[in-house]
């Protein structure tokens, strides 16, 4: 089945799981803080996202079961849970006031504060401290959907283990790339060793519990891995050349982000490694200026396209659709011809995005 | 068994097994800055604390066991790393840069910014963002004694339920508390449904998790529960009275935070309630200014006095300790006497703790 024929037969069916979840909190509550705190949380879950992670954990589960049924679509989205915790944390850290074009968590309790005026905290660290435990939240209620349902406990208890493990290998990936910043002469193994923490360990998650809760041979699950880790590379490598070359009004985010911030992308890395001395040199200075201009950042761009960083990067790209591909020659005999389209559709999609 | 008898003989192995969770992630870390970073963890988690959670968690266990074993010390420091977890985001939250004497985790990696003089983020942002990824990790670190241990699954799962709803109240807790400093006229219930979540709940669910590894008969929990509930309001009681009024030297906090922030304590309620109408509008003045001086603090601390807040509070704590005592003598027959003991001296060294 295609990606998109997959995401429209699930996606409400994912919504709906999401919002039941927030609304049993609602239902027991009646104080009217928690009420407005839970009731935004419920609202930032349901603002958009591709839910990629739940329609692989669902699309996982369905490959390998003979009666297809629906009892996945509640464990599935506990790794989207995960993922918008992480993000909430992330716009806090980045100052992101907004994601997917609505106003950024943490951004929603600074709205909170100026709208009632409130007196104590200012309305900057009022927002930040309501975000920093939303996202907390968010990272225990993701526990739930394991704690409840319909599958045995030994099988959910797994689950658990590679919710836990996601998360610590995804924070790993984010705090080596933090300190990256600060590091010189990066290579392109570093990048991707970095990513397939940051990105690919949750996506890898992502079917390894629809696999656990299909009881898939363990021998099938270092296939799904690759496959799952490779696809959280290309994700992040396109994300990279989108995140500086793309179309502002179709990503709908802006393009000198990771300039300004010196992050070592694989457009970053190319650069020192293609261009001559005195380039590269122009570029660290560029790049370490903690007072950036525009003008430098567009320098910054120029640079990169002298090194011919975007086809270098796609070819990155490629090698791991490669890898990702090889994988799902391995698995293709052994799992349903609808779920195999879904996984090289997924694929194509990835690697051709433009937002 | 007295409570500092039984600290003395399971304080060093509680500590042991915290240490030996941060070893295990450090030997299979190499990269510099993850390994910087799990080590700051550990030592933070092993700069002191009273482990009154694991030891009750423990002390459960053992009431209700005859061959009392050891199995039970490894799961018994989740609640700690839960404990931990959210110290770490209160310090960012009330930029609090010390925890019982040392640096806070956040302010640790603000000095590591300045000591490595680093370009990118400014020491602060720096400090905060690694302090909200390090409070992120405890809570899910915590999550791993109930993974792997020598208990079967099915009891493991319905710990890791007690842990996350442990989380939830603690937060409702938290949140509710942030949001009492912009309400007018509350009362001493509202206060106790407060600090019931914020800091009961956490006490309680180290007894529930104890008596669920003892397979403890469900008639008995609820005793449990109360006792648990109970002894954690009675500590935030005297916890709010040794932060207006106690010895700075001893408890190693200034005394004027709560006043400054304008928090619901009992003292406040109380004065509120006690003091005429003259009175009660210069309170209402002095706690309202965002820009209080320390001469104003003093003054509330005079009109707190007047209005006799401290043994009003001290007789509060009275009422919960009498209902605390009454959980135990129902639980007196079915536990084991040394843990009866445990439990009688634990009330009394938090009603009368001077730190």
């Amino acid at each position: 089945m295609k990606f998109t024929e997959y995401t429209k037969g699930y996606i409400t069916k994912i919504n709906d799981v999401i919002k039941s979840i927030y609304d049993k909190k609602l239902n027991n509550i009646s104080n009217q803080f928690l009420r407005e705190y839970y009731s935004e949380l419920k609202d930032y879950f349901l603002s958009g996202g591709k839910r990629i992670r739940p329609l692989l954990c669902i699309a996982t589960y369905n490959a390998f079961t003979t009666n297809a049924d629906e009892k996945i679509i509640f464990p599935s989205v506990g790794i989207e849970f995960l993922h918008n915790a992480s993000l909430i944390h992330d716009d806090i850290i980045d100052k992101d006031n907004f994601r997917r074009g609505k106003p950024a968590f943490h951004f929603r309790f600074r709205n909170y504060h100026q709208k009632y005026d409130l007196k104590k905290m200012n309305a900057l660290d009022f927002g930040n401290s309501i975000g920093i435990i939303g996202g907390d939240s968010a990272f225990f209620l993701g526990l739930e959907v394991y704690l409840f349902n319909e599958f045995e406990r030994d099988i959910n208890l797994r689950a658990i283990q590679y919710y836990e493990q996601a998360f610590i290998e995804v924070a790993n990936g984010v705090l080596i790339e933090t300190d990256m910043v600060n590091q010189k002469n990066l290579t392109i193994s570093d990048y991707i060793n970095m990513i397939s923490l940051k990105t690919g360990a949750l996506i890898e998650k992502s079917l390894l519990i629809g696999a656990n809760y299909a009881k898939v041979d363990e021998k099938y699950l270092s296939h799904l891995s690759t496959y799952g880790i490779n696809l959280g590379i290309i994700f992040q490598i396109i994300d990279d050349i989108l995140g500086t070359f793309g179309d502002e009004k179709i990503t709908g985010k802006p393009t000198d982000g990771d300039i300004r911030e010196g992050k070592w992308t694989c457009l970053l890395i190319e650069a020192y490694n293609k261009l001559d001395s005195n380039e590269k040199a122009r570029l660290n200075e560029l790049i370490e200026n903690p007072n950036i201009t525009d003008n430098n950042v567009q320098e910054v761009k120029e640079l990169f396209l002298k090194a011919d960083v975007i086809n270098y990067s796609k070819k990155l790209a490629d090698s791991y659709y490669k890898k990702a591909q090889i994988a799902l020659d391995k698995l293709k005999l052994v799992i349903h011809k609808s779920e195999l389209e879904f996984y090289e559709n997924l694929l194509n999609f990835v690697v051709e995005r433009k937002f």
